[in-house]
């Protein structure tokens, strides 16, 4: 099965451009309930694999055994804008650690929240390894790291921290991983197929505290998520803005090349999709759409509207047309 | 026929994205003599196609009677970064005119060249109207209004300078126009089979002064665009590097959503393309992959590889992939 029409533009009477992917929606069982393309389609998931690369933090007892709240537990699976509440946060990490700047491996990033972006540029300043959007996910792997006591190149693939990320990967999707690549961050980012992506999504939703040392860490993921939208991402981004609205009913996190994932604890769903052609803007629209079509966001609610149906307007201010889904596909 | 696969992303051993569309090549007698995916699919050229809205300012005699410079030509076909060298000759051009930049239409943009994006913001100044890519067009539109004495909404669909534009569109592609969109700049954009564009771009390449008003003028657009490629786009360009490294070939200009356009007078062929996620990433590599094949840029080149064959380096310099035409599409 081929990519599929997901999401087109008007402009005018033109229909301008259009965006293919796939996009799974799995049950509590991890079964494909529904899907759209290619399910078993191997894809790299990018940042929306996060709450798995946090998952040996927590199973192995370094989360507690390092006291950390749930604030850095939803830092720990943010692609944040590099913001001072980010920033901040991360230097306070590395410093509890023992830690600087230096530890970090994920390299520097041009933040983009404004406001720092403005102070960086304005005051000539470069930006540091926290500012980089994986810098939680990469506080994370270090305090994994002291707990264990492996050596400082922990995005390498075969350091044990990388392993352990590998080997959860694998269980939560049910999939002997097809490969890796290296992510925009330097750390292996493993592949599956998008069902067993969705697969790994439904079973975070459907995982409770009380229920084991696997679902117990699961749960606690997406609750410091769900508490905390604006450390996931930042001000005016998708995943805050739709983790808010949604209202404890789940979370949403998006991934680079176009892939996002929903965990749904109340319905037990997880989902998962890929926009062929790597665009954000696509992404959100279909996410969106997704969360409007299972109930759990009003289509007529601001951020639904912004995200699944934006009108495109000139830098004059005129109505020129619009994004939507493709007709049918999501009603 | 549709969209073909015509870009394709790696990340290590993972095919991570791919971008479809569309692409024609067309001889001086504006017969298709190559095409990609569907040449009659309907487009929009959005800025591909300003060497067409800068005609009748040409064929009117306005350009001429004005003393507009070769300069000036090139702006009015520019999509510019709104740098310093595009901006100071925009707002000139309409001191010339006795106009200031409130009689512009294509409303404030930031600019995308670097220093002038840092100026603006670290001086909290906001960015003017002459700082949209599309100024020197619309110093051009203001400049025929001026000669045929019309009124100062020349963005309107039904304003004498648009009815223009969209006759002499109708000519050069050969084609009745299907329908028009309103661009980012809010004038009208005018839609047409993706051949007919690809023959309107053949007609430019195979124009020569001395044959008439039509041909003198196009000639005479393409020889500005050829003469001074920092002024089509901006240091660091696709357009303008590669205008310039085809050394007076020929000249390129891309367009909104993954529009691309090349004229090459030498060999009187004219190409146009569409990549269908409207993703500029693909577009310049797409049109980079057509003058490889033309055998009019050298692979070995660094902007042909740097366009056409990126690596993907991660945010500390790994190299984790690269992007790529589809192999044998373009060999």
């Amino acid at each position: 099965m081929s990519a599929v029409e997901l999401v087109e533009l008007w402009r005018g009477d033109i229909r301008e451009s259009v965006h293919r992917g796939h996009a799974v929606i799995c049950d509590g069982s991890g079964a494909v309930i529904e899907a759209w393309g290619d399910a078993d389609k191997i894809v790299l998931p990018r940042s929306s694999a996060k709450m798995v690369q946090a998952l040996p933090l927590l199973e192995s007892g370094a989360a507690d055994a390092a006291g950390l709240t749930t604030e850095q537990l939803a830092l720990a699976c943010a692609s944040h804008s590099g913001a001072a509440i980010h920033t901040g946060r991360a230097e306070r990490w590395l410093a509890d650690l023992g830690l600087t700047d230096s530890d970090l491996r994920c390299g520097p990033q041009d933040p983009e929240d404004p406001a720092e972006h403005k102070r960086l540029l304005c005051s000539d300043e470069s930006p540091c390894q926290v500012h980089n959007n994986c810098s939680g996910k990469h506080c994370g792997f270090l305090t994994l790291n002291r707990h264990i006591g492996a050596g400082p190149e922990y995005t390498e693939p075969d350091h044990p921290v990388q392993l352990a990320v590998r080997a959860a990967w694998e269980e939560v999707t049910g999939e002997t991983c097809p490969g890796f690549g290296i992510d925009g961050c330097s750390a292996p980012n493993f592949a599956a197929s998008l069902a067993g992506i969705g697969r790994a999504m439904a079973g975070y939703a459907a995982a409770r505290e009380g229920r084991g040392r696997r679902q117990g860490a699961q749960a606690r993921l997406v609750q410091a998520m769900m508490a905390h939208p604006a450390l996931i991402a930042g001000e005016g981004r998708a995943c805050t803005d739709l983790t808010r609205t949604l209202g404890g009913a789940g979370v949403v996190k998006t991934g680079a090349e176009g892939f996002y994932i929903a965990i749904l604890p109340e319905r037990q769903i997880g989902v998962a999709l890929k926009v062929e052609d790597g665009t954000t803007r696509a992404s959100e629209c279909v996410i969106t759409a997704i969360l409007v079509r299972l109930g759990v966001l009003s289509p007529e609610h601001p951020v639904a509207q912004r995200l699944r149906n934006p009108r495109l307007l000139s830098r004059r201010g005129l109505d020129t047309g619009q994004m939507r889904p493709v007709p049918g596909l999501f009603d």
